[in-house]
């Protein structure tokens, strides 16, 4: 293997790189090159090597080369204080001209998204994606966790019964899982006792908001030993503090200079707001009514005004509310005194996760099931729990979404490698 | 949250567990429970707590419960030296009598999968999986490859043109991916170096053998900077060998105990053979004859052979199988002198992988594709390589192939979390 760019040493190297630009002077050129680690000036000396000079002078922006020559010091180069003398070149591949450029919108640059992400912030942005998931993977696997892969290939419409998609399964049909919800339960019948899951989720779903996509990256985790919800917003405090105090040691300098934005590492505990107290507090300091009818779920206004609410009380990025109404949360949520035994995650103004302590219970979660009309869809499910099953509860995490919030994109689109959506399956 | 049994220390502890098994003597009852840390006895005297021993008494494997007492060393206690003297038990779920049984086979325990999997071994094999995955990502951050989510949902008919799975997409049509070949390709023509991707394959193949599945784990990677498929071997047989090593340091005794399997750390480098040179050994030696007309693959007999010859010759378990008929390799295989400059990685005699380095030069790509008649099908693939794409290669390891192999587990299907075949979609 040839080494990358920025592992280079003084002296005689070779190296393969890919064109960013070349600047033509009259006796000399100025090549600067690029790989996934840094970039390099690369100096031609025309008079000396006019045969190179010649292949560079035909290159356009994306082309990639192997270059041969010296590494050395020079102060006038800005990049580095370094220049490679170059006496040889070898062209691995030509490009045509791009057919984006910076003033071109975001559905023209994801039509080409392979040369949208040759934008250095975008090559930033996943290797915080990169670092904050191996965070996240890192924190629950010293803790002993177990990674799972659930199949989402399934054989009924799961959960809501809703927004599934359909796939022709040989003579039959299947469909596509919208969560890994129900096999993260089922490992708990299993005895596994803490998994996670890092996988794709597909939700049919015709929406063309900021922040929704019909194929996502879901971080998902479940675990027993739990005594309340409380356990489980402990644990997710816990290991988001973690992750982001990895990406700020290792990336918080650079998120600063390329997305102006501070990685703040939050204080534990979060703060924590009943639904109900969090409706109060909105219209005593905004003046925000929600009507009656909605008042069991949180809107997407109230969503948004709790960054403001969060700043100001908490000084905080984060909170966590609680107590909403049982007709607007999942059916496998466990409920006491009728209330749901779970909780989203806002950060920023943003929803990011839902948790809760599930019903572990057969008959409970089979009567909670048939109020919401699932029984029979959800039939394979309710087996899990007819044999014995420890007490659990558990959330998820939206990869994507959580990378939009950390670095403050302004669209899910520009958050993802590859953006999915009701008219958008290419490329 | 309460404490997992394996960290429970002497006096007073309150514990959750799932009830193993329950022996009743006239005045004392002996309990196993377990979590997915370990097992441990609780003793109930009773005489002095009848109302705890009536309690256990009508509790089958499978329940769950809270258990508080007192833990002490006893000498008389095989399972760790210890027991729970128990004062007190809330039941937290009850279990019907188990469908089934060690009688049962394969098919009959899936059905039940989750209850199959309470068995010890199986936990094991899932924490092995863990580690080893682990221990891959690890190798691959260390190096600074980045981690990308490709989509599943994909446009048009992948790679092969065959075997792909059709979603109905809103008023179209998409496609599963049956692998992430072509987006890890785009995230090298995105400049993104290195990557590597751990998800979902779907394959829409009528196969019942014991290694195929229609959805199983693939993890994936691709990187710039190689000279040749050299490259790509050297890689893999690094990170494969790290891997080993960490399963080996942790759980070697526990797997020799269980499996019956010894896991034995290869040495570097892995033997390679040119395919033709491996039909010849094996005339040779074991009197294998393969058709002219099937020279250009590897016969599946032939890939079982592999084992007995490496073992053989090079005392190895692994072998690197080069130079096949490019009419048997994917179009994207680089050619020189008409080889396509990839490999088969065998293990034990079971394929495990395939890699390569990629053509990336736009124009022969497109040549080799219209070859075998996939041009239009891939167009949109093609068009990653129009605005240039350094050199690069990768191979990709079916992660449920490999547990499968590592602890010689007779099935996929026993390797699997949840099983999917051709007629097989539940649970």
């Amino acid at each position: 293997m040839t080494i990358q760019i920025s592992k280079l040493k003084d002296g005689k190297v070779t190296f393969q790189g890919m064109i960013e630009t070349v600047r033509d002077k009259k006796n000399i050129q100025f090549v600067i090159l690029k790989d996934f680690s840094g970039k390099i000036q690369v100096t031609v000396d025309k008079t000396k090597y006019p045969e190179v000079g010649e292949i560079f002078s035909h290159l356009l922006t994306g082309a990639s080369v192997t270059v041969t020559g010296e590494l050395v010091k020079s102060e006038y180069v800005k990049m580095g204080g370094q220049e490679v003398l170059c006496d040889g070149v070898v062209v691995t591949s030509t490009a045509e001209v791009y057919p984006i450029g910076p003033e071109s919108n975001i559905d023209q640059r994801i039509d080409y998204r392979w040369i949208d992400l040759r934008q250095e912030k975008n090559l930033l942005m996943f290797k915080v994606q990169t670092l904050f998931t191996k965070a996240l993977r890192d924190f629950l696997e010293q803790r002993d966790f177990i990674e799972i892969h659930s199949p989402k290939l399934i054989a009924t419409a799961s959960e809501s019964g809703a927004d599934v998609f359909e796939v022709k399964y040989f003579d039959g049909k299947a469909y596509l899982a919208q969560s890994p919800q129900f096999y993260k339960q089922m490992a708990m019948a299993s005895g596994f006792g803490r998994i996670f899951e890092c996988g794709p989720v597909f939700r049919a779903e015709k929406s063309h908001s900021r922040k929704h996509a019909t194929e996502f990256t879901g971080f998902d985790l479940e675990f027993t030993g739990i005594e309340s919800y409380e356990d489980v917003m402990h644990l997710e405090e816990e290991m988001i503090a973690y992750a982001l105090q990895e990406v700020r040691n290792k990336y918080g300098e650079e998120i600063k200079e390329v997305f102006n934005v501070d990685v703040v590492v939050p204080e534990l505990p979060f703060p924590r707001i009943k639904l109900k107290d969090l409706y109060d507090e909105l219209e005593k300091r905004y003046g925000y009514k929600i009507p009656d009818s909605e008042k069991d779920d949180l809107s997407t206004e109230a969503e948004k005004m709790c960054e403001q609410y969060c700043k100001e009380v908490y000084n905080h990025e984060f909170i966590f509310v609680t107590d909403f109404g049982a007709k607007k949360r999942a059916f496998y949520h466990m409920r006491k005194d009728g209330i749901p035994q779970g909780y989203d995650l806002i950060w920023k103004g943003v929803e990011i996760t839902t948790g809760a302590q599930r019903e572990h219970r057969y008959e409970i979660l089979k009567q909670q099931a048939k109020e919401k009309g699932l029984d029979r869809d959800v039939e394979f499910y309710l087996q899990f729990f007819k044999y014995g099953c420890m007490p659990h509860g558990g959330f998820g995490i939206g990869v994507d979404r959580m990378t939009m919030n950390l670095l403050n994109v302004s669209s899910i689109k520009e958050a993802m490698f590859i953006f999915r959506g009701p008219d958008r399956l290419n490329p």
